[in-house]
């Protein structure tokens, strides 16, 4: 089997069969294929596609390139969420102890930020002492005990998408949404999940920002999720604004911790409920979404919810005395309000520049070694379709450093439009959803 | 500037800057970018093509990677022609003497054989002692001497295209007319050229096999080679049989000798006579094609063209007395003839096939490394159109290891149909010239 023919022939549109691809990606993990063919053919997949037939190859390939774990110990379903990012998106930490206090498991391996998004990681470690580096065992452990365990990528977990993302970095190759979704599948499959639901963003905040392309990505993850034999469904949801007011790891933490108590923004209460909902419903708990939604409302009014973070927090050597008082999270020094310049409505927001604007404040990485500031973020009072006042407060920051306020300020400002529509109309939070039809089957 | 940005900008479909890719290719010849980036950005240059803009930025930063020849000393024009390969396809050999004996000069620098393609060089080789290895200096003193010296590309000339080549070749990006043309262009404006004939084959033994790719590589050339300010003209020619009869280094060499005597196959006479007669038309040492043909002749009847071969032969080392004696070339040790399973009229020939035998035999490399027979070959008694009985030799194939032959063997059988037609019709050897009109005021 040759490498440049395959290349050639993904080049002319054509499909390579599942042992080529197989090869492909077995010989690129050890080094026997050299970087400079594998981001010509990425290239050329990006160009050209993939079939369904390709893709589910690809991503089996993928996912079987490392340790895929397994739980037979667990009678209750193992599910799981993936969001693919957005601005505020902090919903993991609110349904992980919902849905494991609603008695299924949820084996939830996260990501840290990535571009102008933040990621659940960086936000778990704004808890003083929570370690998100536990081994498999100890993953296998807390999740057994308590239902729900929150890690990062192990070495062991599809090393093949570890080394293929590093290429597409830096050769152009990210935004394939076959490669997207390979990447993506591979390692939420590799957590020995049973059910998947992902929260698919579109809107100025998301990778997606057009909702065509939310929805083709989405279809490829439930096909390819249904392909390889799990219960897989995609909600498109909206990040025309940041999700909650929260932007930054300890603020977003601090807003999860309300909406366990029963509070929180009204958006973000609703996509949890919502998003716990259906993961209740495709991991077969309940029988209607209906019944879905009741069961995680009466899991938040009971306290039950937050009585499981508490305990997971507490497995994960971290200080679950921030949920009586979020004043241990970290806090930054300084605050300021940003305030309009003008008088009118939000009637639109350049959300990735607020998430750039929190990147920038230190809450995420400009580079991938740098260090992220847990407390330093922004609290987003005006959005979509809220009046406000020249000299009114838009946004609250919080800061660590005037250098970097500064540099933070001007992004915030510019992502607001303030105009004189009366009623500014947002799309709904929750779109379409995407493989609930093909689901039925699987469900029955 | 981020090659990522510009590798993202291209893939989408977008234009890059004349500093923009003198940035690209300057650092990737310096090493500063990585193979892996420049393979990337070369897949989405053959997906996503280039404006005629970026192809010349791309020609002349190539061209200017290297030394870039010059020859203020020589007062008549210096003329090149390219052919872009075949098989059979050995005009170079004829060309340079003609048109040297007619007072112009001709600096060729050549390339060896390429896949099923014969090269110059190889076929120079064959002449015992010619060495197509000459420094700069002494390729000034012999072309200064007798008007035309025929060497081998040099470390110093386009040494970008050098690199990008070795990159394409394993990457699948070979066959970009973009790349094909800034390869081309590249090398030969380096000769320090002032006009050059482009012989543009299409057909089954052409790397273009459709007229259209043909057409619209040599628009590309002509264009590039204009908007650099020299004189360029492209013929399409037919490359549907093999030119001439004789397929092998020494045997071509022969044959070459053949006709600067007057004699030796029609079409290739015929060929190298209306590509001299451009040659001399573009280096304007005639004012039209039909006296530039018939200027062609008479130093071909005089003798003055084959004089000039053996001053050159001389002056590169080689054994001139091979123009007085070809039985001096190499000699194959066996031959035999491949006979027709049947009578009827050769319809079609599958060209290509007949050059990889002819590798297969010892006559090219299936390796980089290998070395080449000299003395093996085909020689081509029937040709599209020709009748033949059963049992009749279609060839006769000079060979010096059985084996070899064996393998070589069922593809010429097979590259051959046979059919019942009594008037085969084969398209005119040369076919629509490309560049004429533009050439008009560049020639006034």
């Amino acid at each position: 089997m040759h490498v440049t023919d395959l290349i050639r022939r993904k080049r002319d549109g054509g499909e390579l069969k599942r042992n080529e691809i197989e090869f492909l990606i077995q010989s690129y993990t050890r080094d026997d294929i050299p970087d400079y063919q594998m981001s010509a053919m990425l290239m050329a997949v990006l160009l050209r596609g993939m079939t369904r037939q390709e893709l589910a190859a690809l991503t089996e390939t993928m996912l079987n390139s490392g340790q895929v774990l397994d739980f037979p110990e667990l009678k209750a379903a193992k599910v799981d969420k993936h969001s693919t990012g957005g601005v505020g998106d902090k919903t993991s930490l609110v349904l992980a102890p919902v849905v494991a206090a609603g008695g299924l498991y949820v084996p939830m391996i996260s990501g840290r930020g990535l571009g102008h998004t933040g990621g659940t990681l960086d936000k778990l470690e704004s808890i003083p002492g929570f370690n998100v580096n536990l081994s498999v065992a100890d993953f296998r452990r807390v999740l057994g005990e308590c239902g729900a365990s929150m890690i990062g990528q192990t070495a062991e977990i599809a090393p093949a998408d570890k080394r293929i993302y590093a290429l597409r970095d830096v050769t152009g190759t990210v935004e394939s949404p076959y490669l997207i979704c390979a990447s993506i599948m591979s390692k939420k499959l590799a957590e020995g999940i049973d059910a998947l639901v992902l929260d698919v963003k579109t809107g100025s905040g998301a990778f997606m920002k057009s909702e065509e392309d939310a929805i083709f990505l989405a279809e490829l993850m439930v096909e390819t999720g249904q392909r390889l034999g799990k219960r897989v469904v995609a909600l498109i949801t909206s990040m025309d604004q940041p999700l909650g007011r929260a932007v930054g790891n300890a603020l977003e933490v601090a807003e999860c911790i309300d909406v366990l108590d029963g509070k929180g923004p009204a958006d973000l209460r609703e996509l949890c409920l919502v998003l716990a909902a259906w993961m209740f419903l495709i991991g077969r708990r309940v029988a209607t979404l209906e019944e879905g939604k009741r069961l995680a409302e009466s899991l938040i009014a009971s306290g039950k919810a937050s009585e499981k973070f508490r305990e997971m927090i507490g497995l994960q050597g971290g200080n679950a005395a921030v949920l009586d008082n979020p004043g241990l999270l970290p806090q930054a020094k300084y605050q300021v309000d940003i305030v309009s310049p003008s008088g009118g409505v939000v009637t639109a927001m350049m959300v990735e520049q607020i998430g750039t604007a929190g990147v920038l404040l230190g809450g995420g990485r400009e580079k991938k070694e740098d260090a992220v500031d847990p407390a330093v973020g922004i609290i987003v009072h005006k959005k979509l379709g809220d009046t406000v006042a020249a000299g009114e407060a838009l946004c609250t920051v919080h800061y660590n450093s005037a250098e970097r306020l500064e540099r933070a300020r001007p992004l915030i400002l510019q992502s607001y439009t303030i105009g004189t529509k009366t009623s500014a109309q947002a799309r709904p939070l929750v779109g379409r959803v995407i493989g609930s039809e093909t689901l039925g089957a699987a469900m029955s």
